[in-house]
Order: C-alpha cells, then sequence, then structure tokens
C-alpha cells in the first residue's frame, strides 16, 4: 500500500536522485537500470519511451522493484517492491520536461529522438524497505 | 561474457560507486537493493550476509542484473545482465573491510552484527549496456 511510503522515503523520490528500476525479462530474469523518478503523492512515477525494453516487461508482468539512493549520500536509501498500475501517453510529454527541469535544470527535456513517443509508468508500491530515511 | 565488459564499464565497478542488485523473488517478482561492489578482473563481486534475501533468491535462481552510475555524475552508467557463477564464503570477511577502505575510507568493515557470516557472490557479465563509460 502506498500508506507504507512514510515521508522520508517519499521525499527519496521527490528530490533528484537516481531510480533502479528492476523490471522482468520474458525468461524470468531480471533486468536493471536507472530512471529519473518522481512523486505523485500516490505513486511513484517514472517516465520511459515506446520501444525500449520497459513497456514491454510490464505490461507482460506489472511487477516492478526500485531503489533509489540519496544523491551525495548513498547510505540513506530505499527499496520498494511494487507494480505497474497504469501506463498513460497523457501529459507524459509535459512530464518527461518536468523531469528535465528538475534533474539537469532545463525547461525542456534534451534528449527527444525523432518520432520518440513518452509514456508514463505509476507504481503503487508495496513492500517499501529504507535506511536513514526519515 | 566477461569479455563485453569494456574498461569503462569495468572502472565503473572499480570507482566506489553504488550497484544495485536486482534479483528474483519466490513468486518471479523483481527485488533490488544498493550495494558496494567490486570488479576482480574477471567477475563483478558483491559482499552479502548469510539470512538476508538475497543469498535465498540467489541460490534458488543465479540470474541476476546490477546496474551502476557514477558518484556525482549518473549519466555515465552501465546496466549488466548476468548470472552469479559462484558463492563464497572463502576471504568474505577481509573482503568486506577491503570495501569498507573503498568506500569508507576505514579498515575496517563498522557495521558488522553479531555472528554475521559474510559471503562474495561473483556475477559472470552477460549482457551489457552502458552510456558515457568510455
Amino acid at each position: 500500500m502506498a500508506g507504507q511510503m512514510r515521508e522520508g522515503v517519499k521525499k527519496l523520490f521527490e528530490e533528484a536522485n537516481i531510480g533502479h528500476l528492476a523490471t522482468v525479462m520474458p525468461d524470468g530474469s531480471p533486468q536493471v537500470t536507472p530512471m529519473w523518478v518522481d512523486f505523485d503523492g500516490k505513486y511513484i512515477l517514472v517516465n520511459t519511451a515506446e520501444g525500449r525494453q520497459k513497456p514491454r516487461n510490464i505490461r507482460r508482468d506489472p511487477r516492478v522493484a526500485i531503489s533509489v539512493t540519496r544523491e551525495g549520500n548513498p547510505y540513506v536509501f530505499a527499496s520498494v517492491r511494487g507494480r505497474v498500475v497504469e501506463i498513460t501517453t497523457e501529459g507524459a510529454e509535459e512530464h518527461i520536461d518536468k523531469l528535465a527541469k528538475k534533474y539537469l535544470g532545463r525547461d525542456r527535456y534534451p534528449w527527444r529522438q525523432p518520432g520518440e513517443h513518452r509514456m508514463i509508468f505509476k507504481i503503487e508500491p508495496e513492500r517499501v524497505a529504507s535506511m536513514g530515511a526519515v
């Protein structure tokens, strides 16, 4: 339940920290990559693009895990298991610009590819472990 | 194959960067937590303790993934999929001290628990993706 995310953990996802999102490959093995993260008050949000491995994996198996350490002090961290409860393209272009502002201080996401379609994953936290995140 | 790790990627595991190690839970869902990492010239090494979730998961399914970003510049990163080819307690106490030196500048690992048994996982890289790691 999202309620298990205490304030210090929410803050880790609100700050400009890098999350490492794990998904499951078709053969059942894990995959993990660094991502920008966000928190909307209920869900952890990540933003990716159509055609990548993550959407393929998540549409087949929505169970994910994400771990995040604080930039500059990795001994403050959270490790969350949960599931993607929604995949949406609505607002996803604006959302990647918002993340570019948060992480890069840029008004627009500078790494758009021609024909790229962005999407937001909404992750519902189910199990949360943390250290130092008070 | 370990040969797929180019020099810049090996360096990411040799530096005092945090790796995020993903394993598979008994129900097939992913789990990921931050870890200290090391590279021995062939394998990526991590050090954990008996009784934790990681050894339980890895003994059942040795397939893992690990992503690492450079401390201070997370846009240099590597994402590796592979498998744990060996779990050993041999040298594991000295190895956690070595990691304490690397990450904390301490001669001995300061967070030992009474009765704790350390172990090393040796991860053979099979698929390597990276950005900026030249």
